[in-house]
């Protein structure tokens, strides 16, 4: 048990009444000698933050989306007594420089606690795009559309999907897409085979098997230097003829020129939920092509769901007081591999 | 086993491509000694199809979306030999006038062969009202919008779904939803106590319980006499704020004008794929509220599915030819309680 300190929270109104419900504030209250929070949105620029963590020289410090980028040196006097960092959700690249972590930082994110709130996303994009439901709605309500006889609506029933990763959020949507009696193969070479045959899945050898012998394509592959732009054209082209493409990982994963052509062309039906450039800059070719279903990537928690990576954060807290084990630490690898 | 017949199918080109499959087509020719297909688009006027009826006789005749009414009279010449009408779709109400029940033709329909897409697009439609998809593809493609602090995406994990109606759709919404651990309730006074509790639904005592008590309702009932606008502006109300109304059942068992007044001040989320009158009028208010989700009644069988109600027929018509017991029988009830 390390002795009680103070812990700090550098989070928005909204964040905090999101992120930390009453359960979890009364946890914190325990867990610390105080708890102090501060508004990010408060700062009048860079150096009010640093002053203010000169003045508290935090221990412990919650973040989130709002809070402003730590300094860069690890001797600034502002992180003299900094020894964790739990940040409430993903990336911590632009909060975190690296040398904190290099030096010793503790720095945990939300690990899998949102995973299944991302892969209802997954579900939702594959329905959406089988039924055609966004273009219909958007149809319906610009040009007092109904249906014709050029219906090409698709069931999930039955399907083969397959799954570029097989990650925690793939291992989510797994358990949603049960109920489908769906075939449900992943190309995730560093997956062991007994966590395949545990979900049920079949592996697939290659990307080309993958895209080829599959109706449905789920993107969750990480971005790394290796992955970048790894779903080329030549692997979108070996989709099945009127398959769907569903992006819900990192949009820089992808050839999105080639996407945009063969989506252009009514070759395959795609939804995005993630883009190489976000904003998605409104002269992406994407925006011009209404069958294609676009989301301001919130497949992340939905904003009731928050909670859950609260209630995460708040674990680990309490298991950094009694020196209990971290989960979802960001090391270097994690760090040079976040997106 | 009968003396071996004639089958004939009145299917239009895409109807006979899409219900009944390779595997199908090749049961039916074991079935009866041969099989006659009638392209009903190609009848110039009624007098065409009566007179096809009367030189032909059928004792099995196969229907679907494009048969032309059957005559009134049960009398009628055509319809002298005329024993079983296997219809591959849904409501016979338009195909079969009631004297012909009344008279002893035994008539089935696609029964519940197709629940399962029907629930399967009622989970996409909860889906996307809880994460706002179709209007933000809507936007995203019409204004160039992103995401802004605006934002009131919600997930379905752990909410409370109440289902009005507790039919075989229902029943398969049920596994489809068991996934996202949410509580179901259903209101449907005529399913015994047995069957909730094997289901794992608990029952709602009254439709003003069930409105009030869950964040997600959705319309599966009957379009009974007694149904008729059930669902009141009273009834919406109790809707607890910014919950999700949902209808894949019968757009005439709700007050659709209280329920347009109530989606355009955002009291609740609201997605539509029923009507009272159908097509959707364009001067209905519910297009111009474009935050309502609407589809164009296409929550039936999907294009890849007609073959799922198609071998439901075949498979009936293989008992009618042993005298084996008939699934999804219209009888008079069912033909008067029919949409």
């Amino acid at each position: 048990m390390r002795s009680r300190s103070i812990c700090y929270l550098c989070l928005s109104d909204n964040e905090y009444k999101d992120f930390l419900l009453p359960a979890e504030r009364a946890a914190l209250a325990t867990l610390f000698t105080s708890v102090v929070r501060i508004n990010p949105e408060g700062f009048s620029d860079m150096d009010a933050w640093y002053a203010w963590l000169e003045k508290e020289k935090p221990e412990v410090l919650v973040t989130c989306w709002k809070t402003p980028t730590l300094p860069e040196d690890p001797k600034h006097p502002g992180l003299s007594e900094l020894k964790y960092l739990c940040h409430l959700t993903g990336s911590v690249r632009k909060l975190v420089p690296r040398a904190l972590i290099e030096s010793g930082l503790i720095v945990t994110n939300w690990g899998s606690s949102i995973s299944r709130v991302v892969a209802e996303c997954g579900l939702l994009l594959i329905l959406t795009e089988l039924r055609r439901s966004s273009l219909w709605s958007l149809r319906m309500h610009r040009d007092n559309a109904w249906k014709g006889k050029d219906l090409d609506t698709r069931s999930l029933f039955n399907q083969k999907v397959g799954l570029h990763g097989l990650g925690s959020i793939s291992r989510c949507l797994v358990d949603l897409l049960k109920p489908f009696d769906v075939s449900i193969s992943a190309y995730s070479p560093s997956v062991p085979d007994e966590t395949f045959e545990k979900l049920g899945v079949d592996r697939a050898d290659s990307l080309e098997d993958l895209f080829s012998q599959n109706y449905i394509i789920v993107e969750l592959a990480a971005l790394t230097p290796k992955n970048h732009q790894i779903v080329d054209e030549r692997l979108l082209k070996m989709i099945p003829e009127d398959g769907v493409f569903v992006n819900i990982g990192r949009g820089a994963v992808v050839d999105e020129s080639a996407l945009a052509r063969l989506a252009a062309a009514g070759r395959i039906r795609v939804a995005l939920d993630v883009y190489s450039k976000e904003p998605l800059p409104d002269d992406s070719p994407f925006r011009a092509i209404e069958h294609v279903t676009l989301l301001p990537h919130i497949s992340g928690p939905t904003v009731d769901q928050r909670c859950a990576a609260g209630a995460h954060g708040v674990e680990n807290l309490s298991r950094y007081v009694v020196q209990g084990e971290l989960s979802a630490i960001v090391d270097l690898w994690g760090y040079d591999h976040a997106t």
